[in-house]
Order: structure tokens, then C-alpha cells, then sequence
């Protein structure tokens, strides 16, 4: 079986993958981000997802604090999003937007939920105050 | 073995996600976009990921479009991104400024290639033309 961690990798994608690059691990998140669902029962029904492996995916995201549990007597279990999580929204909004142009358009638009506004994901520059194209992004070792 | 699809999810990132969900394929991706790589070797050398593996993922990018081969008499073959390739470039941006901001500081800044400055992904409004906080993307079915 193939192992989670990307050792020797000193990225901090690789270590967001080593969180949430599993399988179903960012549909999970996704139901929980944009579905509201908070329980076990429901991300088991939306996902069709063995329930083994839903119960490791929660696990993980609760000992890396990306969810918190909730509970009240005489009620199933809670998973609610933590602030570290609900961060997590925007790769899913890379992903989808992704999908809806390169291979087809989904059912869903994302929205601005105080105006109703379409929304869109972009990459500005600090420096020139302008959206930049993603050809136009590189990389520089970081001065600590 | 778990396998790559997600029946049953009609959702853009479920999709993208089939193509480039599985382990090691957003790496491999991340070096293309960033260092440069082109080659094999070069891929296998920065991951130390096992040959068969990179051999599949290459394959998948292949056959879906993510990236085509250049050969040249004498040389290896090269594997170069397609438009839509780059345009992941979007998702490893997410998943690094999570990681840099949630897990610990990586080791590289995003900058604008044409200026130096820094870049920073947003999510804007396209009718309050602002910068839109996570917590206020909602989703809303698509109109056809």
C-alpha cells in the first residue's frame, strides 16, 4: 500500500497533500465546506464512501485539528470545521474551476454570499496591484 | 487496491481530481510548473519516486492533455506541459499557502515573474469588485 507522507519533500504542498491528498479527503471537506454537512451519516450518504475509510478520514482531520467534534446528548456526533479547515475552501475552488473550463462545466457557480455575486479565484501582485496570469507566477527561495 | 474514479460525485473538482488526485501526480506537476522539469530523470531524481509510478502518472497526464512529448534525435524525451496543464498551476498555489500558513513556513515565495513583487490568490467578487474572505463563498446551482 502506498504510504501518505512525502518524505524528503520540504514543500509545503506536500505537506497539505500529506493532510488531505488521500483519496476522498478533499470531498469530504468539500461536502463540509460548501454543503454544511456535519455528520458521519450524512458525508457516508452524499459520498458513497466505505464507512471504514470515512471514519480514518475524519480521524486524521481531527488529530490535525482541520475539524473539531460536537456533542450533545442524544444527538450523533459533530464534525464542524476548524479555522485551519474551512482555509482548505480554496483548493477546492482551484480544483473546481479547473474542472468547469478544462473539462466540463459543473453544476455549481461560487458565489459571494453577501451579494450574490459570481466569484472568481485569481492571483494578484503586491507589488503592481494587478491580477497576474498564472504563466507569469514563479517562485524565489524565501529570505528568513 | 483504491481506485481513482468517484462515480456517482458530478462535481468539477471530483473530476479534476480523477486526473490528478492520486499520490504524487500534483508533485510531479508542482516540478514541471516550477523548476522546470521536463525529463524522467529529472522527475524521478527531484521525487525519488519509484519508476513505475512516475511511469503511470506520466501516462495519465498524457492521455488526458496535461502534457505532450517532445522528442529530438539523441536526447530524451521530453514531457512538456499543455495550456491545460498549467492551469493546475492554480491548485499546488492553494495547497502551498495553506501549508505556509498552516502547517509551517515552506521555503519559497510565489512572485510575480515580471516585477519580483510577491503574489498572493484571492477569490474576488465580479459584482462588488472585491476581495471576497473564504467564509463568504457559498455555492449556487448553475444556470444553464
Amino acid at each position: 500500500m502506498l504510504g501518505r507522507n512525502y518524505p524528503g519533500q520540504i514543500c509545503s504542498a506536500a505537506s497539505a497533500l500529506e493532510l488531505v491528498g488521500e483519496r476522498w479527503s478533499l470531498l469530504i471537506l468539500r461536502d463540509a465546506f460548501f454543503r454544511g454537512h456535519t455528520r458521519f451519516s450524512d458525508f457516508e450518504r452524499s459520498l458513497g464512501i466505505a464507512p471504514n475509510i470515512l471514519t480514518k478520514r475524519l480521524e486524521t482531520f481531527l488529530a490535525n485539528g482541520l475539524m473539531e467534534v460536537r456533542t450533545e446528548p442524544g444527538a450523533p456526533r459533530e464534525y464542524l470545521l476548524t479555522e485551519k479547515g474551512r482555509a482548505l475552501k480554496a483548493v477546492i475552488i482551484s480544483l473546481n474551476d479547473w474542472g468547469d473550463r478544462w473539462l466540463r462545466p459543473g453544476p455549481i457557480d461560487y458565489i459571494h454570499r453577501n451579494c450574490g455575486g459570481l466569484t472568481r479565484q485569481v492571483v494578484i501582485c503586491e507589488c503592481c496591484a494587478t491580477e497576474v496570469p498564472l504563466d507569469e507566477v514563479g517562485v524565489r527561495p524565501r529570505k528568513l
